[in-house]
This record gives C-alpha cells, structure tokens and sequence, in this order.
C-alpha cells in the first residue's frame, strides 16, 4: 500500500540566540546542541522512523542550507529540498511544500514541523502524530498540536481550546490563538486550564491545505498552483527563484490559523522543548549533583553550580567557581555570560559581524 | 677588544602556576605571556643587548627544552646550550655553565639571570648591570641584586643588607639572606628599609663561583673539574648525562649565598616582577577603566571587573558579568578560575595530566 503520510520539516531559521554554537553558517538546528551526536535536524527526521518513508519527507530550508541537510541526512532525496531563496516565514513555505507535495500524491497527509525542537518522549510523540493523522484522514480539518504548559511561560503563543473535546476525547476545537502573553495573563490561562503552547507542529490533508491558501491568502496559492507543471522540472528552481520573494512575509498562525474555523487542537506532554535559549537547553538536560550541565568529556567544574558548559568534546577546560553561568565555545568562538543576561547574547554575537 | 662578559640563563622551569598557557611540553619561560610577541626567555636575552654578544650567551635548561630554546633564538651557539638531564636546584648547574665558561676565557664575568621574570625598565637594568659588572671585575666578590619591595609580599625570600654601603653607594655587604617570611615579619622588614627581595640575579667572576664551589660545595666542584677536557667536545653530554644526576639537589643560595662571607647586594628598581602567578601578571599589565587586563585581539568584556583574560591572538571572546577572574586559553584547554583561588591551578592542572 502507498503511504501517503508526508513529513514537511521547516529548517530556514538561524538561532542566534544560541550563539556562539548557532552561527549563520551553521544554524541551530544543524547542531548536535544537546551532545547526543545527532544534529536537531537529524532527531527530527529520527522522530518520524516508522510513520513515513525518507522519500515521503520534504525539507524547507534556504538554499544556503541544502547541501548542509543533505550532508546530514544523505537518504533524502535532493528533488524534496526545497530551497527558499529568502525568508518569508512561515505560509509561502508551507504554500509551496504543499502544492509540491500534492502534484505526487493528492492524497497526501502532512505533518509540519520544525526542525529544532526537542522531544524526550519519542513513543508518546509517535502515538500522538498517528492519532492526529486518523483525525485529518480524509476529513476537512487543521490540527495543530498543543503542548501542555509546565508553566505560565512568557515566551509562548497560546492556543485556546473549546472546553468540549470531539470525538477523539483528546482533540478539542480551537477558540483562538494568544499572542506571547504577559505573566497575569499566563498564569490565568494556566489557572483555565483549556491554553496550551503553540509548538508549530501542523497536521492537515494536501487538499485541506490548499483549499484553505485558496480562502485566506489567494495571491500565495495562486503562485503555487501556477507553477504546478513545473514541480520536479529542471525549471522550478528558477521559478520559485523569480516568484518566491512575491510571497507576502506572513506565518501560517496569522494568516490561516486564526482566520479558519476548521482548526482542532491536541493538548500533549511529549517532552517537549522549543531550546530557545541556553536556559531553556539547561532546563532539559541531566543535571548534576551541583545542578550543573555539561556537554563535553573533558570538562572539570569546581565550586560550581547551575551552570551550562557546552564545549567542543575533546576540548580539555576547568571552570573554577561560577554560578549560573553560560559557558560554551563552537568553532573557535567562546561566549561567558551569566545566565540572567541570555536575552543579551543576539547583541554579542553581532560584535563580530562586521 | 676581547667581550668577558658572560650571561647564563636559567631556563629549566616548568611554571605550572601559570597552566594552561605553561605546559610541561612548552613552560611559562618559552611563551609570549604579556602578550608582546616575544616569549620571556626571548625578553631576557633582548635585556642585556650590548652587554655581551650572543656568543657569550649560555643557556642552562632541560635536554627536552633545549630545541625550543634554540628555535626561539637562532643565533644561539647550540654548544652553549647545556642540557640537564635531570633537575637538580641551581647550584650543579651554575656549577657546570662557570666551569664550562672559564675553559673558553678564564677572565670571564658572568651576570646568571632567571628566564620567566619580567622587567619593565630596560635602562635602568642595563645601567644596574653595568655597575654589578664593574664591581665583581677583578675582585673576589659575588654580588646578588635585591629587588626593592612594594609591599610586604610572603612570596619572597629577602636580602638583609649592612647598614653601610661600600664605596659603590648602591651596594652593601649582606649581612643574610632569609626565608620567605609570615606577614608580619615581612611588614617588619619593610619598616626597617634594609631588605630587599631575592631576584635569582647574580653577578661574579668565573674564578670566584669556582673558588666558592671549591670551598662549599667540593663534590660539585669535582665534577665539573674533571671534566674540563670534554668541554666543546663530542663527549661533553655523555659526561653530563652521567655525573650529573650524581649532583645534590641544592640551590646556590643555600649551598653558597648563605655560607659565603664575600657577598654582596645591590637594591634595585627597574620594574621588575617574577610573574609567578597569574595575579602577579594582573598586577604587572596594563588595566582598563574597568580594571581588566586583556591579551587577544577579539576579546570583548561586558560588566566585567579586575578579570585577566589571556587568549590566543585572533580567538573571539564574549566574557559578561565576571568580577576578579582568570579567563585563560592556551593549547586549546581553557581555565576560568577565580584569581583568590589561584594557588589551586596547579591541582586543576593535574586533572589532564593521567
């Protein structure tokens, strides 16, 4: 039987906020940012082992970054890397993996999802993406998998769901989406007790998709469906080179998401983690006795405690007498700084961009 | 007119204070530690230019060092290189390079200078030099400089001179040399003003060290008397490598400086340090508004205070939030260290050691 699931993995970001391990050269997802040996990008493609084949799976990235997924992940097939040639967020690329998608198989069911997130729970992930597909088989629905707040997280969107579940008992309609809020706010949605995160992660049908670019952003699917004899041609790069940068700079939340009224969410607690930032790296991993983490084999901590050293993995250092600090090194580059201060770390990482 | 100046440098020790920039493989003598371009051994052979040629110039170090030595100064005649093949304490080797000088010219003077300290004031050095130098010519006098302490430092041993000075005003008659004191003592020692801390630089005659080895140490004496047919020859390291470990384990100031009655001292201040620790190079290098001493070229300090970041040239270095810490990289082993803890490197160092 064909398997007509497709895996559409968003991998143009940058993560500056991971500098100096997250470079333009080498973004975030690219790295193996929690020392398992694996890139991001490479356990987001290991996630879906077993739910649909390599050649099923489609990569979203700039083209600065083909040969790079491709280096990491040699199964993929090249004519499924589609290189973006600028950034225009969210709804052109998931527009253009759509149409693509659906001119092999119009049947096809498609998972979204970033490709710099982590989740510890791979089984429960598993479960979780297969009941969503049963939900979006064949039915006109938008699903969007919620995470389960752990806490009234500032740094989240927010998705609202109806109090009443469907018949899936663990699928609720959508009511609306929340913009990152304010600390009051988060800790009422979590006190409701009906919000969860907004984890980027999208299940819907080809057609389903399509019909909604036709509804709520016509000029992007009309760029799509016109190039629908080029696809896997020689001439698509030049033509999504020629009309991609017409794409309106737009993400899927607001330009679909909030608009249509066919849009279902799954609260779930897979273990997941968006790593945002060095703190939010921190929070997932093992820590030590002192609460420290490290990644790196040679690494000596001293009086040290809640600090995060992330060091290349030879790379011989002793870190005497810090207290939730940042310490981490990548290519040459090392970055010191206390943790409360990690917001700052974008604007260091620019003192070497000249 | 025949050059009877002799220096001999002391260039054995390991320096481990100052890991991880000083290494067994390449110790604290051999590097660029202030970052000027020139290792200290380098600086130490530039100080005495004009005061004796390079032909005149002997190198005492350990038979793994002596290539090294050579590769940072060419011009260095490789059999005046003296290759010990164990350590054994100043004395057998102050021994070995008088002997080995007074075959070539038996009028020699010889100034012997440690290798891994720095001195800021160059004229003044040199002036000092030249009126040691002329002091000892001709005469049965050993004379050791004293460094005119700043403080009542306990990392010293200090020169207790007479009352009286010789008829060379700067120079007195050591009435003895002590220990490194407890702090009391040494705020004592500076109230009574006739002490002065212990350089490890001495002026004498070769006829004079020998006369005192004669007298002090005649076992040394011995074998480096007998051995004065092999000088310059093909079986001049065999010889070494054979009597030499049969050498105590002494220092000439204790087998000599304090027994002899013909000693002499001279208090001076040409801005000299011993840079034995990394303090001690905070306290010596130039200092930001901030208070922070930096060696690198793309190191950036942000709400950073009295810290001492020591990294390889070109390396990018973003250090925020630290106060009074040692950032050090060397060999591609990092240090982050507070400096009160600083007498701890060399336990930190032995963690790689295995």
């Amino acid at each position: 039987m064909k398997n007509s699931t497709y895996l559409v993995i968003m991998a143009g970001g940058i993560g500056s906020r991971f500098w100096p391990l997250s470079t333009v050269e080498t973004p975030k997802q690219f790295l193996d940012i929690v020392g398992t040996g694996k890139s991001l990008f490479q356990q987001t493609i290991d996630r879906f082992k077993g739910i649909c084949p390599i050649q099923n799976i489609f990569v979203v990235t700039s083209a600065r970054y083909s040969d790079l997924a491709l280096s990491q992940c040699p199964g993929l097939l090249p004519e499924n890397i589609l290189k973006e040639p600028c950034m225009r967020n969210t709804a052109p690329c998931i527009a253009y993996a759509a149409w693509k998608i659906m001119k092999k198989n119009p049947e096809a069911r498609i998972v979204v999802t970033p490709s710099d997130h982590m989740v510890t729970d791979t089984i429960e992930f598993q479960r979780v993406i297969r009941s969503g597909l049963r939900f979006i088989t064949n039915k006109n629905r938008i699903l969007t998998l919620g995470i389960r707040p752990s806490n009234p997280s500032t740094g989240y969107g927010y998705i609202q769901a109806d109090a009443k579940p469907e018949r899936n008992p663990e699928i609720f309609k959508v009511s609306a989406f929340r913009e990152k809020p304010d600390l009051k706010t988060a800790v009422s949605y979590l006190e409701q007790g009906n919000y969860s995160w907004n984890s980027g992660l999208f299940l819907w049908s080809a057609a389903t998709i399509r019909e909604a670019f036709n509804r709520y952003l016509p000029e992007v699917a009309e760029i799509f469906s016109n190039a629908s004899n080029i696809y896997y041609s020689n001439q698509e790069q030049d033509y999504i080179n020629h009309y991609f940068p017409a794409c309106p700079n737009i993400s899927i939340d607001y330009s679909i998401m909030e608009k249509a009224d066919n849009i279902y969410t799954m609260p779930c607690d897979f273990g997941w983690s968006d790593l945002g930032t060095w703190g939010s790296l921190f929070d997932e991993l093992h820590k030590s006795k002192e609460q420290n983490v490290v990644i790196g084999d040679q690494v000596r901590l001293i009086d040290a405690e809640e600090c995060i050293v992330h060091m290349p993995l030879h790379k011989k250092v002793v870190v005497q007498g810090l207290k939730n600090y940042i310490v981490a090194e990548s290519s040459g580059t090392l970055l010191i700084c206390n943790k409360n201060e990690e917001q700052r770390i974008r604007e260091f990482s620019g003192y070497f961009n000249k």
